[in-house]
């Protein structure tokens, strides 16, 4: 494997159980922030195999963050399926001392599939500007701190008072 | 140990609780999808003992990936179970910094006994199928990446957007 | 500590919480089965306790398995502890790369005191088979694969397809 | 850090949530069932910090034991507490090959405030005592295995079989 | 990195999606209560990030201990993400043996947004006392051990025995 100088490595992980192409609008979305990386790939089953992913993304691929992206399906099991992602997840970062954001889409948070289809390009995209910021521009999220920023639908924005 | 060369090893651990011979339509759907492996088996009495028997198939049986096969029961109690042992396997992976694709059916997933019947066999050789290309095919379940797949039952399909 | 040429060391860790002497039931199975082993008594207040007596049974005594015999009790509490209890042992079974066969009776699944005793002494049972087929025969569990067994109440038998 | 010859260290963590002086009930009962030891006294905010606190008994402060003390809310996010420092407490056990007793009174266990102190100081007590007989008397634990025991109110006893 | 001489170095830890700057408040309380220490500051998305930060600020930024400072919003989704990210937070601290104070206000804690501004300055004050207290004054603590003490609302008080 060869390491372009300077050149952070962004990996994606991603799975064949969502049902939108999450990865392309990650990467298309980076490529959109600006340059100083290299995308490295990885496509698992489901959630519950994208910590395996992100491990070997930053062990083997020596990735300096993961965008691990994925549905969750409307049956409880797939709740339980999300915890155990999530709980693997953390497992993982606490391991390489390094972020993976978690970019995860449940299948009933939309009224239908036409508002599925946003949501998951809107919030992949916005989560891949913050992937680019952690790395390339830390105060600007620092500047977005505690304003109740929301991936996906609107911001909440902060607390109201008079 | 002799380690025939190039062969990968899969590991395939199930339980004597299960009620389907899940490692024989594992085993059997590997043969089909080609060569370059050889097979390590180990059961264990429940899914709460798969990890521990992962773990020892990754350490002490150098393999590069495991199928981790078990039956979830109808009670509660099983279903803590279920999260108990996917808790145990994600420590594994994370550990190991390989997949265990984890294989479970839940026994009021199906409607009858034939149904089960159907459900342990075709959920466990798609499972099959995912392990051979996470080792030999990746480009295979790229392909496949955000197309709504379900292993067992029908394909869900990517979001129909008009 | 003297460790007696070629024996097989095997823990049995058990708590004052419980209602039954369950650590008595698992020596006398284990010495039916056969010989070759030797054990390692370690008893805790509660199940939450057994997690930290199994990491020194592997680590200072150097079993190389470990029956975790506990009950749990009615209240919701008490599943809590349950689970926390299977946490810790997930974790001391990754780290130790062996086994602990977790034997946990819950105090609601029996109908009466009797019936309750009866539980304690046959589940606890039939996982010292376990425990030892795991150490001396894991053929015999081979061969139970996929066939519905059950610790305590009666087995379920593979799937019944005509 | 002056190490006294021979003696072992006992480390006490409590917190300024719970309404009650555990620790000092705790030391009390430790002096009052022998020798043989120091106490070493820690307090944090609430029971997720003790987790860290008991890290750091064992790690900087060389502790062979540690009774964590707490108190848990009536609220549902109190709950969520209890569980995630049970979770904790558990990893630090595991990593460091030692036990704490967790003692953590609920805070709607009892019917009045009477009560709950009475709780609080008897519950305390007893799981000082079984600390002291972890160190210093296993055979006290041994003999009183799967007989019942509860630290606070009355003991369940064994199961009663005519 | 420069390390000034003696001083302590204090981490924190926040979120773009709390309504709130938590990080202006902590920062401001800390400085009220003495010198002796440097601040780290860092932002992330969410509170699911905040435990690789917290490795980070341990591991790369030499923290000494951190103030995590995140809200958890009102769908059940974002319970689950508490606890998920109390569950890294646990992870981190026993990881590398030092502090995290987690901060957390729910949404659905205050009444209107003129309470929930009022909880989100006043907890985070009372806890960036509390680690204050944690590296300077731990006598401080250790006075108010089983006292009742709440962050945020009124404190509780110690039990009330005639």
């Amino acid at each position: 494997m060869r390491r372009e100088r300077g050149l952070k490595r962004i990996g994606i992980a991603d799975t064949t159980f969502a049902r939108f192409d999450m990865a392309a609008a990650a990467a298309d979305e980076l490529k959109k922030q600006g340059g100083g990386f290299t995308i490295v790939r990885y496509t698992v089953p489901g959630i519950k195999d994208l910590p395996a992913a992100c491990t070997i993304l930053f062990d083997e691929q020596r990735c300096d963050i993961v965008l691990a992206l994925g549905m969750v399906g409307r049956q409880p099991v797939d709740k339980d399926c999300a915890l155990i992602a999530d709980t693997g997840l953390q497992l993982v970062q606490v391991h390489a001392g390094k972020h993976i954001l978690g970019v995860m889409v449940h299948e009933d948070e939309a009224k239908d599939e036409a508002e599925l289809a946003f949501l998951f390009d809107r919030r992949t995209r916005e989560h891949a500007v913050n992937c680019y910021d952690l790395l390339f521009r830390p105060e600007a999220l620092r500047k977005r701190a505690g304003t109740g920023q929301r991936e996906g639908f609107a911001d909440a924005g902060p607390v109201r008072v008079k």
